[in-house]
């Protein structure tokens, strides 16, 4: 599951992403400092410049795990992205997604729930998504709303909600046992950054979609939904699904450790390119007679 | 459906992508330079820096299309893509897919039907990937396949096929007036080109997984298979659902073009940015207040 311990770490951090970022390394979200880079030493110049670096390798080692899926390999990475409004989930689908081939994506965006959803278990919508073998699935949001706003906005009974922590971390098991590696990221945004990024989406026409009337309430629950939070981290966190807590104040910076993350994970498969299923010098003699 | 008629042409080209290219003007395929770059004027490294520069343009027609999809619009855009092996088919999904946001994207690769698949009419897979509203669908292969191995190979009778080609323009008709924009392309890889690139991926051990021992079967195919997709061009191509003709031996040009033809199609749309659903001197105030 986790890679090297002795490998060496990437330009510019003086500790591991996976480690610097771990929730129980962290402390309490409440405490979490939005703005603060753990790990990493370079300036938002340096991280830009970093992500586009880094980002190559991360779309060698997608394509590697492509090739795998494409040759009976069974892996896949699921990339979890949770974070309150404004914190900028789409940001990372886009910026970190956006480095590597689209092809070898399965993005799926949990909203509220349909209709036909609702008709079924709350983990039924998050099975059909999951990554097929050789993708990097990516949620934005996920499972855990049913136990965020749910819980928050007391939409379910707390006897129905408080069951879900255990059978999502048996869902999550059943899920890496089946040869998917699972990451998790709570992206955590000041509530003073926040308002300035509303207000933002207010001043801007282009971003007026962006904008919705219910994320102003949403803001009347800052402490709940911290709370919530870190029950989720308490009780779900673990090494087969691991939980990274990245402020989201200095975006640069969340791109760059969600990029370093996924690749601590494809590098963790340690796969290698598929070998021929074919025999190489008979193929060439054949493309060369025709 | 066409862009304005007098807008200005992009840099560097003579004449519009979608009349230089159209299968209406570029005479039959069997005659057809894949090396040609028709009119487009510039070479290899000023086709490179446009696809960056279109591409930025690219990503921000993407963005609003998916702004509108988010605030009841119902317009989504669908990219066919079609071409004989080593054609560059995915390099088109990852190079001009890769040029927005990946959520955006509804990417689908149509290989070998399932069992399940041949259980129902050969439409029933199509149907199931079509974009949703504010997205740009791309299929990778397509409801063609099913016109092209498929009467090359005899895999169904020929009074099967032969029906295929108006279900397929009447299917077509239904998406469009559904309001998805719809647009074909195939990449025409000369013979020579293709013996070339079969080699380097049997040159190159990262490039096993690429190659298939059918390829070099297909190969003795050729003239059926330009014979199919000239059927194709002659019996589905239609202002509803143009076909484009885009020659593929140089990847920088067939890039470039795909770019362009989705830049005119979402231009096409005439969309703007969607008017705020609340008031917005009300929410400004409200945020102000939290």
């Amino acid at each position: 599951m986790m890679g090297k311990p002795d490998k060496a770490l990437p330009t510019g951090w003086t500790t591991s992403p996976r480690e610097a970022l771990r929730v129980t390394n962290t402390g309490p979200i409440a405490q979490y400092d939005a703005a603060s880079t753990p790990g990493y030493t370079g300036d938002k110049q340096a991280g830009t410049a970093a992500l586009i670096e880094r980002g190559a390798h991360l779309a060698d080692l997608q394509e590697m795990l492509f090739a795998n899926g494409r040759s009976r390999g069974h892996r896949s990475v699921l990339l979890v992205v949770q974070g309150m409004d404004t914190a900028g989930k789409g940001g990372i689908v886009r910026h970190v997604g956006g480095l590597v081939d689209p092809q070898g994506l399965a993005i799926t965006g949990f909203g509220k729930p349909t209709p036909e959803e609702l008709t079924h278990d709350f983990l039924w919508r998050i099975h059909r998504a999951l990554p097929p073998a050789g993708k990097i699935g990516i949620f934005d949001r996920s499972h855990y709303e049913d136990v965020l706003p749910v819980r928050v906005h007391n939409l379910v009974p707390e006897r129905v909600w408080s069951q879900r922590y255990d059978l999502i971390t048996q869902f999550e098991r059943e899920v890496v046992a089946a040869g998917t590696t699972v990451l998790k990221v709570a992206l955590v945004v000041s509530r003073e950054k926040q308002k300035q990024r509303l207000i933002d989406r207010l001043n801007d026409p282009t971003k007026y979609w962006k904008f919705d009337p219910s994320d102003v309430e949403e803001r009347g629950f800052w402490e709940d939904y911290l709370e919530a939070y870190q029950t989720i981290f308490d009780r779900t966190d673990g090494d087969h699904a691991p939980w990274y807590l990245i402020g989201a104040d200095r975006k640069w910076f969340s791109r760059l450790a969600v990029c370093e993350l996924l690749i601590d994970a494809l590098e963790g498969l340690n796969l290698g390119w598929p070998a021929a299923t074919f025999d190489v010098e008979v193929e060439r003699a054949r493309v060369a007679a025709l």
